[in-house]
């Protein structure tokens, strides 16, 4: 595990920020906004591992070769990491779990490549914007990539409880914030506990419980 | 296009009940209820497209080597031709289009198998038990793959708005059944379109205006 892709080249000190010429394609046909997990190196020397939306260009009636664009939420670790390092390794993984563990946890890895990702880029990131959203800062960021690699594909299969994992991990992160109804969180994070429940393999089953775990929600009293 | 699979074996006049003995494996790992697209050979010699829900044996805690299940709501057309015919082909999407057009129209074809399928399994059914639940008939089938084939794989990437698409047409499906509340349906949809909105790519957009259009519900005045 973990032992593959830009982080295994040893010989590099920091692979992240390591590229003068970004000149690599996304490993991946990016359309609307893909859901990633980035890992940026902290300064203890560990990759932080957490989800980033990388929008494409033509979500905005951009330039279809326009950079993907990225935005941080806060003061994130990945915010800070990619202000000190300019850049990070952007991945994307099929196991709920991981994706749960990036949204919701603090992740950290001593490699930036996860042994389930099909795929990961090396990305410089440009800060290309900022503003402020019901009391929160946001970053726009441009993402371009240096390296890439595809890990290995698979037929794609759809499973809702996959698609209710994953959008839970997003109202989780609305609750404690104010210009959110608490109430229809709650109500939509019901409904994706039934799907979960009725749809989800074992990975999703337990993804969903780790969320419940860490987020403190619980909406099996309801 | 469609000029691959089982329905190019221009020899067997109907693939899908063909096959004696059905021993091949499924061309994918199916864990909880995987959405698929089956098609089954029609009275008009027509290929129907429908969407069908693939129980994995685990999610009832039954031998993991027991058939997949798969359960019919009412008499639709896969009812009919599942009676009838004795088996289908299942096959793997990974276009919303294809997914919307096979769960919300009447899609027919002259071949079982989708250009756009990741994959496809030939599968014999057996009518293994049936009920009724808020007035409507179920059967439940046992499904054994005949045939199967991978076309093609791909690096699995997550898009929020290509499973809202997904949920969205189990939502529609809802929405004269007397048991579901229209309202929370309702509800349901607009979060579904808002996140298309803003998370889907061309795919997802389109797929939701059509699924939007042929089920007359419509959200945009709300």
């Amino acid at each position: 595990m973990n032992d593959r892709g830009p982080g295994s080249e040893s010989d590099r000190e920091n692979p992240a920020d390591g590229g003068d010429d970004a000149t690599a394609d996304w490993p991946v046909d990016l359309a609307g906004v893909t859901e990633s997990v980035v890992a940026t190196l902290g300064p203890n020397g560990l990759w932080n591992l957490a989800a980033l939306g990388l929008h494409a260009p033509e979500r905005d009636g951009r330039d279809p070769d326009a950079p993907v664009r990225a935005r941080t939420w806060g003061r994130t670790r990945t915010w800070r990491n990619f202000t000190e390092r300019g850049g990070g390794v952007v991945q994307f993984v099929a196991d709920p779990r991981d994706f749960v563990d990036a949204a919701a946890t603090v992740r950290e890895a001593e490699r930036p490549v996860l042994g389930s990702a099909d795929a990961w880029a090396e990305v410089t990131v440009e800060r290309v914007d900022d503003g402020e959203r019901g009391g929160t800062e946001w970053v726009d960021w441009h993402l371009r990539v240096a390296d890439a690699a595809v890990e290995r594909t698979a037929v794609r299969t759809i499973n809702r409880g996959f698609g209710a994992v994953i959008d839970a991990t997003v109202a989780v992160s609305r609750l404690d914030v104010p210009a959110y109804d608490t109430e229809e969180l709650l109500a939509r994070l019901a409904y994706f506990a039934d799907v979960v429940e009725r749809c989800g393999g074992p990975a999703e089953r337990e993804a969903f419980d780790r969320l419940r775990e860490v987020s403190g929600w619980d909406d099996r009293g309801r």
